[in-house]
């Protein structure tokens, strides 16, 4: 199923939400959503920290709730909405639950093997390869991430200057 | 922690084990463990088809429980034990987890990407490597998935039999 540029903005959106919820409980700001016939089936975000799990990424999250809902580990004729560019273990999760057509925000430099570091998304040798968009609402994807981690680094700052006037 | 070739063959045992109870309930007969201080903390098999859940491989069920009984998503200091070789979701799934040390039973030549069609568990780029030997009682691991799939060809066969002396 193809999307309009305006229901890929409104499902990115959904994902920038989720997100939202990751940022709001102190978690990476990752989010995902899962979109079969233009209705979200799978939502997810990070809350690895929360959970002290690290399997817990937003698209293993939205995964598991598409396969529910769907009543199928097959997830063909669907699309995923990921605010940063999938890690190995959420690539290999698309891979295995057969999701056809992925959308991602911002890109990983880090971890991102949809295009980055590699794309095990169109190697022909696993049974099975998706289309991958990269950049969508790539500014306000990485933005999010962007201010997380520099307050992070502000608290930590703060910190370290309270800890030395203490001495 | 190094493991002695007794104790390799006794996790890689416990792992066995677990692929065993797979193939009980008709699953694709795939176990894992995970081994802290020599004690195993968690323990996996497949069970896509009877939750109808892509993501519930037999290392990420492990990893889990690993995460749950150590309450940390970091397994440091651990080694998992799978009786075939990860695919890139489960491969990812022991990089996020920090598991340094990794030994599997047969090589995987659709998806094994400890090795076989690549090495994640090896690549600097990632933030984690992990120390991979592959071969543990190989023949006794790759022997349980022949019998099983060819049970299954057998099945089929005979149903198409019965099919079109039905007709």
């Amino acid at each position: 199923m193809a999307y309009t540029e305006t229901e890929i903005d409104q499902f990115m959106q959904a994902a920038i939400d989720e997100a939202n919820q990751a940022r709001i409980i102190g978690e990476v700001p990752i989010g995902a959503v899962i979109v079969h016939n233009g209705e979200i089936i799978g939502r997810g975000h990070n809350i690895r920290e929360h959970a002290q799990d690290a399997t817990l990424h937003a698209e293993i999250l939205a995964i598991q709730e598409a396969c529910m809902v769907a009543k199928s580990w097959r997830l063909e004729e669907t699309a995923i909405f990921i605010t940063l560019e999938p890690c190995p273990m959420c690539a290999g999760a698309i891979i295995n639950s057969r999701i056809p057509n992925v959308y991602f925000g911002a890109s990983d430099p880090k971890a991102g093997v949809t295009g980055t570091l590699m794309n095990l998304l169109t190697d022909t040798r696993f049974n099975h390869q998706a289309q991958v968009t990269g950049g969508i609402r790539e500014t306000e994807c990485a933005a999010l991430l962007q201010t997380f981690f520099k307050a992070i680094r502000a608290k930590r700052r703060l910190k370290k200057k309270n800890a030395s006037n203490l001495k």
